[in-house]
């Protein structure tokens, strides 16, 4: 045991970010003798494993979102930081948030993942990931910008470049992108064009593995590959992109090189570790994988430092099958919580048996009534898969935030194919009104109108 | 009648503008023997009326947002063009959208009103206004970040700073925000923060006038008074701001001077009507009022040009009691709806009388359970005012979008004051994570990792 957690003042347990990991630690910490500091550059959890429906324009970032001091609020021992951390000092036991210094006596690091392209970050401003609320917003404008262009367009060619979207990458969140994008198309604004037929939208799907969805079962990935391609969806697989341009992704399949023009290419191929990886590396010496994440103990704890945790999508946890564990919310949810109960145990003198991951299974939202869920023993497709994901999803947004509405509107918006938060917007995402410079012409100097009633 | 009306070839109808007026000009107009185009910059209707709940958190843009094209997927006679018309050539009738030119036989302009600095455009930056939905998340990002700040700050001065609001202008939009802000800190937020006492905020609302909501019968505008000042809000009328800088404000109330330190400082006093006022008066000459309206003829046409008609807070009517109509919603649409009509029996070669405006009344939302309504001879104030309000916005709504499950998660939140899309986001909300340049450290090249599941 440590000597910083044999203290006698009130333990300080300090959480660096509210994704599954960090907060799944707060919870859980919420009634344990502790005082708990969640830091955070954002005010709010996200519920990232839904955030593609924001980038389709099903859901509004709200939705899928909670304030963490709402969150929170009710747990007494805790408080939220807003603020980066940028630095760790192990020896003096704080860490840095701008200038300011906040003591622990116990560190958890979670502050997941980022995009990775793969050493190419000119690809960046041409082909969006899929992180955060910008950038799901910011991907929702490009689709929908991309149909409003080509219903202006009347060069066939450049609508046909207008109509293409490229995703790069076949896990779950190319999968389900791909499927939105392509029900879309081919369904939900079928009727609202007048120019163009949208269902003409070509959606091709690259994946560099043979099989998309390689973490779930072969059978499950080839009823999503014929799911996909009744939706409309062309699927390459063994395929590598090896460029990107404005409008313009070249890839090679075997000897074959293919250039295709298409005005918007989303990123769902690579993730590395956030920068809290390589400040920990820095700090405390342990090492980190190729990806940027920190190797943990079998205790999620890093080598020296028993009184330091990184859980979630940062952790490089390779001791049950040799792989490291998937970066999903069920491994982040169930490390925090870990994690938690390990501290309060061992502020009692007493101890856990090493982490051990208990594998819920892998689902995938393909389209309306088109899900692909792999339990291990049970594998589901289909519509049954569907009502399988539907009623996951419920589950954990009401046991997250207890908004009932929310998830009855969320299902009513899934099953009636609502595409009401398809908004355009964004500080770049309409013209703006030109600006009139005859002053006197446009001024009302004393009159105050009411903008609204 | 003009020569333009009397053709046999599908009457076209161009409508710039997707507001209020527009809108229900467009829908008027969907089972008429007409072509419509509705020309807008931004792809949805925006219910101005509860922009302000967006910027306090209550609500999420798409709440308040319907896609134009989903609106008027049915009117199969109208189509939807997204863009900016920068030109208006009456003589050829057609209009400019970036270098298309769209012909018209009947145009009807419908582009709304802007912010007016009253001629200090360098206080925009300090002080936002709230007019698009890119306005309200702004708003909303400097609202809670200034909470945030203010649990971080120690200096007290600092903080006090930080925990004063100043809203300037006292029309509806103003009321509704310094109502929203006093119950965000005197009741929604209090539970949330450690280290501050969010009740401490000082929530000041200055007007120009000797009174708020001056469009509203005296004895309301003093309910209005109370209401706020029993929620926190410190009312200065007959009070002229001088400067706005950075986190200070300079206002004067008769000789008085005074300075205040606040981080938010919230600018609902001036409009001015949008640049195609301008347009429209160089290409027709029509005349603009200081505030850059349209003057416009008893029947919404301008003068000279029968088939050119202006719609709406761009319009300037006057002949109702010699004022100008309010720039409020229910003009709009009562404006669009006449013009739709009256293009109909042109048509058929007959008229309408001028148009005449049905004062359905003022009312503005002070806060949970307040209100003030001005029916003209009935007179609400209070909780009866209040429920008056959430029922005429339900039923608006409801009428335009048909979404009841929003409208019941609309007044859900509401009652229960959930405050659950209170997020602080947009392109610099939030702090960038530190760019790793070691990139063969922290790439995985070969690796595709599923990035949600």
């Amino acid at each position: 045991m440590a000597a910083s957690l044999e203290k006698n003042a009130p333990h300080q347990v300090v959480i660096v970010g509210g994704g599954f990991g960090g907060l799944y630690a707060a919870k859980t910490l919420a009634k344990a003798n502790v005082n708990v500091t969640l830091i955070d550059k954002r005010n709010f959890h996200l519920f990232q494993p839904l955030l593609y429906q924001v980038a389709t324009g099903t859901l509004s970032p709200a939705d899928i979102s909670s304030p963490l001091r709402f969150v929170l609020r009710k747990s007494k021992n805790t408080q939220v930081l807003l603020g980066e951390v940028n630095n760790i000092d192990p020896k003096a036991q704080q860490v840095s948030v701008g200038d300011r210094l906040v003591p622990y006596d116990t560190l958890i690091v979670a502050t997941g993942a980022n995009h990775s392209y793969l050493g190419k970050d000119n690809w960046k401003d041409f082909a969006p990931g899929l992180k955060t609320v910008e950038d799901a917003i910011e991907i929702r404008r490009r689709i929908f910008s991309a149909f409003e262009a080509a219903e202006r367009e009347t060069d066939p060619e450049k609508r046909r470049a207008l109509l293409t979207f490229v995703i790069v990458g076949g896990g779950p969140t190319g999968v389900e992108l791909a499927g939105a994008i392509a029900e879309l198309a081919h369904k939900t604004l079928r009727e609202d064009f007048r120019n163009i037929d949208t269902s003409e939208a070509k959606i091709l799907l690259l994946q560099g593995g043979n099989r998309i969805l390689p973490y779930i079962a072969p059978e499950l990935s080839q009823a999503a590959t014929a799911a996909l391609q009744k939706l409309g969806v062309v699927i390459q697989t063994n395929t590598r992109v090896t460029n990107i341009e404005n409008d313009i992704v070249t890839f090679k399949q075997g000897d074959e090189v293919q250039e295709i023009p298409a005005k918007t290419i989303l990123w769902a191929a690579g993730v590395k570790a956030s920068a809290m990886g390589k400040v920990l590396a820095d700090s405390t010496g342990v090492e980190c994988d190729r990806a940027g994440r920190v190797m943990v103990e079998p205790d999620l704890t890093i080598k020296g430092y028993e009184n330091i945790f990184v859980v979630g999508d940062l952790a490089n946890f390779s001791y049950q099958n040799g792989q490291p564990l998937p970066g999903v919310a069920p491994v982040a949810k169930q490390e925090g919580e870990y994690v938690a109960r390990l501290i309060r145990l061992r502020l009692q003198g007493r101890t856990l048996p090493q982490f051990s991951y208990n594998d819920v299974g892998s689902l995938a939202m393909i389209g309306q009534n088109l899900a692909v869920v792999d339990l291990g023993l049970i594998k589901l497709q289909g519509f049954i898969a569907w009502v399988f994901w539907l009623l996951i999803h419920i589950y954990f947004l009401i046991e997250f935030d207890t908004k009932l509405v929310v998830v009855i509107q969320w299902a009513w918006n899934y099953i009636t194919r609502n595409r009401r938060s398809r908004l355009i917007t964004g500080r770049e995402a309409f013209l703006e009104d030109k600006i009139v410079n005859d002053s006197s012409h446009y001024q009302t100097p004393e009159k105050k109108q009411p903008a609204s009633i």
